[in-house]
């Protein structure tokens, strides 16, 4: 059952929140050992927050919209009581929690219950979930590969149905890369959309939070509960919530969608551009266009990456870096000691670069981009080859998600329905991009839904 | 007579602005040498604006508000057909300028004249305008000193009386430092305020452009004749333009005004604080109020003009480091070569630090403070007591400008009408900063008329 059954059912009184929660903490209980999602499971709060759903309904008031609906969160969101471990062994002497993050209190106030917190790669620098502390999470589709990152724990609880929803975190890709190599959907919302506040940061320029959910109909309910305005983020703009559940139907009329070419056309396997080639022909579109200088703004955002992390956790390399991941720490390193020169020319040319895609929105409503290079890499491969070059796996993952998040975009990472169609290796998932102007969001939901009734797009299922 | 008389007199018909115009020409060859404000003398092009007016005015067409009136621009506002010089002997080479900057084309579409370009410090790093390529520019108060900078052609220009208007820039503090030690009117609007289109960047973050003039009247009519969108400046805003000139009259009802103190109360001269307390006095206001962390927001704005600088120069410092002024080229030098965790820092400090300072305007809409920390030093002289430590003069000229500037609030210089209340050493000019929130030019406009009535403010009589 999806997200939206399950709050249909416990708001009819069919079912009961507490059944619900109980259900799947059994399955987390049983199944989370194979994939190594949870960090946390939060069963005491499950508990009392399904109850409080269950009386709120037996009371006769409005249980929410998301009533009973189980959820987990990356580890680095503030969760009341949990101490935020972002990954890190450094955060786990800290205090816990105060009070929940933000989105989590939008979550609780929309009836959702939830079951815990998931792995990620350390502070979110990563593209596979190989996590030196909490150990590697793995792909339910084939637990020797990795799931994608940062937010491969989202992506997995997701992918192997321990719960509908869940709420990662993108700076560069981490909402997209697992979503493709798990095979479900996440939504990078437009940069400024959803609030970061009592979230772990990683690149406050470049950080987004966003859902992933197995079907449209369940990512627009929890995108639509998690819109609303926070004075505390000072990325946010001050813009009323735009639902989109009510466009779901509204179909592709009048909607211009075109293919992205020249970066968007190289840099990977057959099967990734196969599955961007699956999606046009669906929808109908021959059309192309080009986003310009989309590796340049590659470069500007590993950039801004590298000095904002590097800076970010300088104080602790200091003093402890053996206690970071080494798959971060000399990254982190390297970022600290780049001269600000590099930096500012990374800002001026993301800058210059915005503009310049922005006008591509001029001619354009939809962008269709590869999500992900390859399907899902054996868990420890370090190097694949790439348009006859061989080259590092995991900073190359992000090659289609960074140039464009770093001008903070709304995109829609939808999964193929059937990855045999693009051709993929042992029918691993695979997805594509939904790439829209800033604010834009409705429109990808519209050409998300067009997809997956057409039975193009949607979560393969999971080996059992 | 003040632009506003002229602009009157030339649209009453009683006076024609070619004949404004060879006297300011003729004021201007006679009277430069002795401040070398002036860099380029655009008499053809003043000559055709001015036949212009009069023939506007002869056929019954509107001239314009501010009809005849001379007017000139620091040398990095690009004047169609004149290389824009930015104070650098590097652009000597460049090409002319094929069209004039977004200011000057407001100017002559108010039926302006422009007179031609003014000397400031190279690519406006400096507060003294001792400019090594076009010579030192010395005030016209004791042309033994300097005049300020680095807008120090404009203030001067303005100060002398050889025209009523000029066009000036502020990264730092580069229009208030010359009003300051000229003893003029000078505003940095609300960063965003005033298209950048056609000037020469020095921090793009950082840097406005702003009018200089003798009378808060003048200042308002340039203010609102160079109000306007225009979208190729990226930092501008779409919103209305806000005409200051009908609210000259609207008196000090209801306006909460207190003087900084903390770091506004030290770091300067005597004269510096009892400038600021001879208007305090005149505005009867005792309240006291504290811009926190304002000497770590200074250090921010130095790093980020210093790495952002350094950025822009790096070219030519690599190539042709040697036809840098040497007062410019160690520090653009020292700028490339800082670490991107320095800026980092320096930019998360500077959000933070504008988030805290928006709040102190919850309880207060004008600021006063100083603008410079002295009076104009003897030009060469490089080191000053200041609070018992012995200082060197040109950074510290910024001390009390660098901290309102690089959150953009808009600031109004206003001078001493008689410095000697204020005790200045030789009766020198000496300025105070009116400060207010964001896009709040109207409350400084309107305090500025009340002391100007009330014969506090005022730019003092050069001597002759």
């Amino acid at each position: 059952m999806n997200a939206a059954a399950t709050a249909a059912a416990i708001r009819a009184g069919q079912l009961r929140a507490t059944e619900v929660t109980e259900a799947a903490l059994a399955d987390i209980a049983a199944r989370n050992v194979r994939t190594n999602a949870f960090t946390e499971v939060t069963a005491a709060r499950a508990r009392a927050e399904a109850a409080a759903v269950d009386a709120a309904r037996a009371a006769g008031r409005d249980p929410g919209p998301l009533a009973g609906v189980p959820y987990a969160v990356k580890n680095l969101f503030d969760l009341e009581g949990v101490t935020t471990l972002a990954g890190a062994k450094i955060e786990r002497g800290r205090p816990a929690a105060a009070r929940d993050a933000f989105l989590v209190q939008r979550l609780r106030a929309a009836g959702a219950v939830c079951l815990g917190a998931l792995n990620m790669d350390e502070y979110a620098f990563g593209f596979t979930t190989e996590n030196a502390h909490d150990g590697d999470c793995r792909n339910p589709h084939d637990p020797a590969r990795v799931a994608g990152g940062s937010s491969g724990g989202p992506a997995v609880a997701v992918a192997d149905g321990l719960v509908p929803l869940t709420l990662g975190s993108d700076t560069n890709g981490s909402i997209r890369v697992p979503a493709s190599l798990c095979g479900i959907f996440g939504l990078k919302p437009t940069y400024g959309r959803l609030s970061r506040q009592g979230s772990y940061p990683f690149v406050t320029s470049l950080d987004h939070l966003g859902p992933f959910a197995r079907d449209v109909t369940d990512l627009a309910l929890a995108y639509d509960a998690l819109q609303g305005f926070d004075p505390q983020d000072p990325a946010q703009q001050q813009r009323p919530a735009e639902p989109v559940a009510p466009l779901l139907g509204a179909g592709l009329e009048g909607l211009r969608i075109a293919v992205a070419d020249d970066h968007f056309a190289r840099n990977g396997h057959p099967e990734a551009l196969a599955a961007v080639a699956v999606l046009a022909r669906a929808l109908g579109t021959t059309r192309r266009v080009t986003i310009p200088e989309a590796a340049r703004a590659r470069a500007a955002a590993f950039l801004i990456t590298m000095a904002e992390g590097g800076n970010l956790h300088l104080p602790d390399l200091r003093a402890r870096a053996e206690d970071f991941d080494p798959a971060t720490r000399d990254r982190f390193l390297a970022g600290a000691l780049l001269p600000a020169t590099w930096l500012v020319q990374a800002q001026r040319l993301r800058a210059a670069y915005r503009a310049v895609v922005l006008a591509v929105f001029e001619t354009v409503d939809v962008i269709l981009a590869p999500a992900t290079p390859f399907v899902a890499p054996p868990i420890g491969q370090a190097m694949t080859e790439i348009d006859g070059r061989i080259l590092p796996i995991r900073p190359n993952l992000g090659v289609y998600t960074q140039p464009i998040s770093c001008i903070g975009l709304p995109v829609l990472a939808v999964p193929l329905a059937d990855p045999g169609t693009a051709g993929t290796p042992h029918d691993l998932p695979i997805g594509v991009q939904l790439i829209a102007a800033p604010w834009r969001e409705d429109v990808l939901f519209r050409v998300a839904t067009a997809l997956e009734r057409a039975g193009i797009c949607g979560a393969p299922p999971v080996p059992a």
